[in-house]
């Protein structure tokens, strides 16, 4: 039986770090725990060649296309490469980041032409997509700080919070009425916070066993 | 005035250097000499980075699409902050390749999907295209020997044959009917190639000046 593709959106700051360890915590206690952890851009060795051009290239201004092209360029790479393997193996993979990351990113915040996003993921992905999303939603001027306060900003971090407030939206508005994904107020307390991914992680593993 | 952008194609050993030096001879003595050389992939800080990915990557296979994402970004790059600027200074730019090569190479050799190939230029590039193309054509058999000759090939090249006859293929297939291009015989002789060339450099500037 195949394994399962869990996702890990939102902004900076949201907290995928402590939602990450819950997830993992929730699964091992369902007794799965052969896993596999990715993030994007990243995870391959050419991907993660592409992730320190995108996040810290400085010769050169990136345009705003090849940004989106090189993140795509570096999706594919793990999705045939590492992601598709494992889910065959019976592996479930858990994503920091994702296709939706791009969607919000530079669709919504860099206001990339909608049409060609479609486009472009469709041409590349085909069908491929997380089982499950949580997005952790977060104020961006909440999430800033809080990045802000772990060191310095990479090069898209360092975008206005315009961008940021664009991006949330367009987060919000493709994960709203998505089934396969839930949206968490990462706001509140850790605790909370834990709370409410363990039991959205336990509802999805349940919704896949009744499946079966 | 704009100035034009001449673009040079063919496969390995097809004699693109030779050709090269023909183009700027002609300009030269019909009075242009404001020029700006240029070769894909690459010609930028983060177009030559993204070459050096494209052709010598050997950590991890490159996927067909991880590869002409990677193009097309280097190339997005390139026109906006290279030729566009060069071209709005009155400048001529020789390019060593440009877009007709990915359509050649990976949509013909790698034989990606048409649509997809095509979504993707009108996206990316959209109306922006060569002035004037020249074409070297010569069989794959005879160039892949020539540049075996001067040393090692590169990832690209290292393709069967089968994937240089239909890189020709389409190369042909795109140049025949495009009143932008010309076909030049790179199987003749050295002087033969050089005089066919400086002839179709003329007349391409001849035009241009009774366009005026």
């Amino acid at each position: 039986m195949n394994g399962k593709f869990i996702v890990l959106e939102g902004l900076e700051g949201a907290g995928k770090t402590t939602a990450h360890n819950a997830i993992v915590e929730e699964l091992q206690a369902l007794g799965i725990t052969d896993l596999v952890f990715t993030r994007e851009p990243g995870g391959t060795p050419l991907a993660e060649k592409l992730r320190q051009l995108i996040k810290h290239e400085t010769e050169e201004p990136i345009t705003d296309k090849a940004e989106l092209l090189m993140l795509y360029a570096a999706r594919i790479q793990l999705v045939e490469n590492v992601i598709k393997p494992a889910l065959a193996q019976g592996k479930w993979v858990i994503g920091d980041r994702h296709d939706l990351s791009s969607q919000a990113y530079q669709g919504g915040g860099r206001q990339l032409d909608k049409q060609f996003m479609q486009t472009l993921k469709n041409s590349v992905l085909g069908d491929f997509e997380p089982d499950f999303t949580i997005y952790l939603d977060i104020d961006p001027a909440i999430g800033l700080a809080r990045a802000r306060g772990r060191g310095e900003l990479d090069r898209i971090e360092q975008s206005g919070l315009d961008f940021f407030y664009r991006t949330r939206a367009r987060y919000l508005e493709l994960v709203k009425d998505n089934p396969k994904a839930v949206i968490i107020n990462a706001e509140q307390t850790l605790e909370e916070v834990t709370a409410d991914i363990k039991s959205a992680v336990k509802n999805f593993v349940f919704s896949k066993f009744i499946d079966l």
